[in-house]
């Protein structure tokens, strides 16, 4: 039997499963849903920089990226903040799709996984 | 190479794939689609349980949760069943998103991981 | 620590991802966007079999499968080469929904991973 860690549990949900050497954080939406696009994807990276700290691994170690986009037509707004975050010499796999989220509020949500 | 057990295959795809410590599930939908939304969130998670039982294991191992729902609006109706079944001492990482799915009587699909 | 091979790194994005046993891929989507959905998806199935070549693997030890569609009424004909595909003797888990992609050309993404 091998090791499970699990960070920040909420009601229904944790924030961070730590198990075999990966770490799997859940989808993460914006804090400050005032903004667009692009700074809700700005603020939902700098979580995932946190929680990826408070495991002990970072961005450059990511694996896989998957984003959902309330309205596809919003791409570009989240990639730019993606360019702007996402290591060059470590990139992880992606899919981005559309998809409503849990509240309209919400324009964009990330999930990602990393090795520790 | 690493050893790869695979659980109830269909025409198509199979139901549970362990790997390296890790059960993969499909994504399940419900087998009574007269229910509701709560209802088939019921069906699917009961599914879930003896899926991870066949390969030894259970919700109290749970990594990941993805969770699609045909209308966002039944968010919290998905959220009585997921409530009342999940384990609150090992809550997974979940992301909820809205989608279509395979045929329209079918409210609610998730998949989920689990360690060994 | 463990070791991550990261293959075929584009813009924002790598196209597989090696890590603890497992390799990752993006979702794909086809080079040959005059194709239907059932070409759409023999075109990217044929991506898959080169890039888990290209990580020393095959679709004989696919773990797990996860089928965008931009309309999930076409289910059908992405199972017809999904059928013609897949190895009966080794089948995946897999989720398929419905969700708009990048672009409108693109009627199917998908997105696997397999056991080195």
């Amino acid at each position: 039997m091998t090791f499970i860690t699990r960070h920040d549990p909420g009601a229904r949900f944790c924030r961070a499963v730590v198990h075999n050497g990966t770490v799997h954080l859940a989808g993460f939406v914006a804090n400050d849903v005032a903004q667009g696009t692009e700074g809700q994807t700005r603020d939902i990276l700098a979580q995932i920089d946190a929680q990826l700290a408070k495991a002990g691994t970072s961005k450059a170690r990511i694996l896989t990226a998957n984003v959902w986009l309330r309205d596809i037509a919003e791409f570009d707004q989240m990639n730019r903040a993606w360019d702007a975050w996402v290591d060059r010499a470590n990139l992880p796999v992606r899919a981005t799709v559309e998809a409503r989220l849990a509240g309209p509020e919400y324009r964009v949500e990330i999930q990602v996984t990393a090795a520790l």
